[in-house]
């Protein structure tokens, strides 16, 4: 198993990864799209990417790339995430006039920072290339803003732990493959329609579900692009898709929508971590 | 009128608030929560928040503060975001060698950024903070990303106008005021309400929804922090809370809900426009 992911060696996606398997080799990318295009290709079984943040909310362009490529879920990962700010053995906080990290990380620590007035935050792209950054440069007033791997991975030493302005920072991360064969049984499944503009068109389309006592986990519209009026639904389903329930609500919801398409039937992340608890037991 | 926004002079939540009302005065704050307090506290007569991007998903940091607030929404804007790279005039694009903008900015014109690898991006706490700083200190090697507003606002010229990765970039704005008077007649209901955790409870609460033919114009889950396994929805409709079918609908609906709240009823952005049209007409 090789992962693709976004970003340095270091970075919180390759901490995703390792967090799905710890047996996997993992393969950096610079961009989602190359992420996808790496497992396209066959340089790696998997990618693994974002998709929902519990401060930030859903990452949209992901759900965009889902849905052009072809490539079907097979695992989920929920990451929290813990920004840590790093810098060379040796240094003390007094001494730092730069922080590198990535925009979307700097803006995670805001409150922190303000209280830094003497510092620059400097936008990089990547957390973890921060790190990198900090130890290549041997720089000795500055510091970066990753994760405790990247502090490992570079040998920088963690100067002040969780500097996030809010705790239960969450992210949740997708995993892709080729073929959707996941290595434990399936027992969530993600779909995305579209409805016609009627009242009630969001009412019939869940009443498959909920005619077949299969719960949502998740629910979000977005407008479609360039279609106003018209919304797209993001729904999980904590069922397999070949549980004859979800396959019948998934034929009867084919009947209302404009348009469907089942993104991937994948083991939950909680399933993964019971399998896990039972394997060390 | 004057509206509380979170920036500097320049900022895309100052252009909302003057979207909102041209003869509106405006009141600079450097965060949320003062977006709040100034509005509590009477410095302030309304307060603008945004609350959604096209490409970024929900901010639900700010409907947090909604929840733990008491004050209603009363408007929406919805306001296309176009960053612009700013310098001084006369400065070339060649003899820039640092940006600075906002981290959310800088990551919405990643691509652009990558472009110019002799570039260095520095993140600030404010888009329009950063063309101050470029003019400010008169920098000729900087320049910044912001709004043409920042532009004109701090007297830099544009380099190249539109450098987000992502055309079709739209944020949604809430105004929220004190008292609940909206200056047009409602026709929309932001409502937010926790479900048991239960099979068919979702289906159930949207029932009195479409039962009364009432069309959902946004849906929104989120889990319920501290609380695993319970969700919070969001929801908007498009109809005023007066209207006695939604009365009657939110009735029925506290049936069903753990918790339930309205967070305003008030004119959509469609209706301000159109009444604005109609004026010029």
């Amino acid at each position: 198993m090789r992962i693709a992911f976004q970003g340095e060696s270091g970075a919180y996606s390759e901490a995703a990864a390792l967090r799905y398997s710890e047996h996997t080799d993992v393969l950096a990318c610079e961009s989602f799209e190359q992420v996808f295009d790496a497992v396209a290709s066959a340089r790696a079984s998997h990618g693994i990417l974002p998709v929902e943040n519990s401060i930030g909310g859903s990452i949209h362009r992901n759900y965009d790339l889902l849905l052009e490529h072809d490539l079907p879920i097979v695992g989920e990962v929920q990451l929290p995430i813990t920004h840590n700010l790093m810098a060379l053995p040796g240094s003390a906080l007094s001494s730092i006039r730069r922080i590198y990290s990535h925009p979307q990380a700097l803006a995670q620590c805001e409150r922190f920072l303000r209280s830094l007035p003497e510092v620059a935050a400097e936008a990089t792209y990547d957390t973890a290339g921060s790190a990198k950054l900090v130890r290549d440069r041997q720089l000795t007033d500055a510091a970066a803003i990753a994760s405790e791997r990247a502090a490992q991975v570079f040998g920088l030493e963690i100067l002040k732990a969780e500097v996030q302005d809010f705790s239960d920072n969450i992210t949740r991360f997708l995993v892709v493959s080729r073929s959707a064969e996941p290595d434990l049984p399936a027992d969530k499944t993600t779909v995305v329609f579209s409805l016609p503009n009627e009242p009630g068109s969001l009412f019939k389309a869940l009443s498959v579900f909920a005619l077949r006592e299969i719960d949502l986990t998740k629910i979000e519209s977005r407008p479609i692009r360039g279609r106003p009026w018209e919304y797209l639904f993001y729904v999980d389903l904590p069922v397999a898709r070949h549980d004859l329930r979800c396959a019948r609500a998934l034929v009867h919801l084919a009947e209302f929508a404009r348009s469907m398409r089942t993104l991937g039937s994948y083991p939950s992340w909680r399933a993964r971590e019971g399998a896990r608890q039972a394997e060390s037991a």
